[in-house]
């Protein structure tokens, strides 16, 4: 296995320090204790994150990693590979669901080539990296190298610098490539150690026979590569280059501390990816919501996530993640801006 | 019964004609058809509720209607009667929960002070127009005669119309009064065919004593007025101003064809009064959130509603309809700014 140059990011643990401040001073804000519910976790959360007991949100940016999968060519999905560019074009021209719910949650959003097979035009919204022309068909063979891997890795680690450097506390991931449903099914089965029926879902829309033969295809898939144990392998053998930016761009997010916001399953099997490498990336993430894809829910087990939304999304591309940001705002108003009982002058329980 | 002066407002069914024509617009935009779940139906019932396949949002408003309750010195709550006037102060110096989180959504927020116990200070967030001081004691008589729920019914409707005549299309209510969720309870019960130990919930915090407490009361007040089976009875009977406005304020909304955020526990008690005085009222309707007070899932169900959110909010005011303002914000994007498949040159599923 090729060394990683530079050093992949470091993320440290949650520090606890502010924790008993930060819940008390929740506590004696003018409401029942614990009456904002999963409000209350997110300021607390956030608090922790930022080292700090009035946290805010600051330039809070969308990343959306695009990427195509060799074994689309297994026919794992109703949609044909080329539209993992067309919607790329759609992100470019600023028609998809993405740019719109990016838009009303102030989101600034940027759309990072990853590795689409076909050449992207340039944008100013686009960041052009590809580290191959779409993966390798993983029915037949691993779908990148390891160096490939680490290069994704790195790059996504990178992107999230460059927002850290201008400001950035507050990060969300969403993710386009045709077929990356089934990459990030074998990851989650692998890492997670679930079996791969309980893994493959119907993606951007599979009928019952489409269903099967994905599952079919996968198992295969699965059989054909043995588990060596080491992530790097998973995500080299299964993995899109989309899915390996996130993973890099979760550890570097985490070590920036931002206050990250997990979308869908494609992303979550990317932060499986992440935490593998580094443990602690989780403190920093918040869970946006739990996705109609099958699959979900048992890999958000993987976390004892509860997902903050469900509002049977089954799109990706960031969408669940953008829909989440206005609980995070709301988390910090109340913390920052209301009256403690004593400063309001409200009488606290007594009978 | 005294016949109300002017003419209640007239609720008309929501308008079928531009369903399919919505539906075809969101299955044609770029993304698998149903993909963004909840959003979809939002911006249909949107759409059919503006009569236009742009919805949009205008002006949103939250008001807070504040009352005080004869109950309370039943010992219902653990929060002494005077609260409500602190909170009422802590509104009006922008303090409260509600306040923050209006101001994050973008929310004008007003007061309205429907029968606090005690004289409220003038603020230019306070709507100043008591029906009397507090509701009197429904463990011993009826809270209001049905002159005081007619005046409030009608009050909170004039209450949306100035909204409506400045342009208001979206609009939520909250509520604050020490003892309604014992009101809200026995509206439940009555209205809704459920027995009264299901209807009752800890409200602000009660120990398992004073839960126990609360409902052997209501179980008692309930015995001892006659079911009449009329809702303008039941709402005299045991509602608070605060409620009563706010079932006058559901139907002028409705009225208005504006969309309506409808918040927790007490807020959904109005509506099945408004929904007994005028049916159509709930088409307009977006079930915004499931509280953590026991009673409110099962008074869900007596309208078949998903609510939107599940953040064990246990708080009122309004705040959990706040929240979900953005989910509407984002409906509305989505529907107004996403590219069709065919503009954006993206191949639809074929395989």
């Amino acid at each position: 296995m090729t060394s990683p140059t530079p050093a992949l990011p470091v993320v440290e643990p949650l520090e606890q320090t502010l924790r008993a401040e930060l819940q008390r001073i929740i506590d004696t804000k003018t409401k029942p204790p614990g009456s904002l519910g999963r409000l209350e976790g997110l300021a607390r959360q956030m608090g922790m994150i930022q080292r700090t007991t009035r946290p805010s949100i600051e330039r809070p940016v969308m990343i959306v990693f695009a990427g195509d999968h060799g074994i689309a060519h297994e026919g794992v999905s109703p949609y044909p590979q080329a539209v993992t560019a067309q919607m790329v074009a759609n992100f470019l021209a600023g028609g998809a669901a993405i740019n719109a719910l990016s838009r009303v949650a102030g989101l600034t959003l940027e759309i990072v080539n990853a590795g689409v097979a076909t050449p992207m035009p340039p944008s100013d919204l686009l960041v052009d990296i590809p580290v191959a022309r779409g993966t390798r068909n993983f029915a037949h063979e691993p779908a990148m190298t390891h160096e490939e891997a680490w290069a994704a890795l790195h790059a996504g680690a990178e992107r999230v610098r460059v927002h850290a450097a201008l400001g950035t506390n507050v990060i969300g991931f969403g993710e386009m490539g045709i077929a990356n449903t089934s990459a990030a099914a074998c990851i989650m089965s692998r890492l997670g150690g679930v079996p791969i029926a309980d893994c493959v879902g119907r993606g951007t829309g599979l009928d019952d026979t489409g269903l099967a033969k994905k599952r079919d295809i996968l198992a295969a898939a699965l059989a054909a590569h043995p588990d060596t144990g080491t992530a790097i392998d998973v995500l080299a053998t299964f993995g899109g280059f989309e899915i390996a930016m996130m993973a890099g761009a979760f550890m570097a997010a985490a070590e920036a501390r931002m206050t990250i916001l997990v979308d869908g399953f494609i992303a979550t099997s990317a932060l499986l990816v992440a935490r593998a490498l580094a443990p602690a990336v989780v403190d920093y993430c918040v869970f946006a919501h739990a996705s109609n894809e099958a699959g979900h829910r048992r890999m958000l087990e993987q976390f004892e996530a509860e997902p903050l939304l469900t509002l049977d999304l089954r799109l990706g591309e960031g969408t669940g993640a953008a829909l989440a940001l206005p609980l995070l705002r709301a988390a910090v108003a109340f913390v920052n801006e209301m009256a403690s009982f004593e400063s309001a002058g409200v009488a606290n329980r007594g009978a």
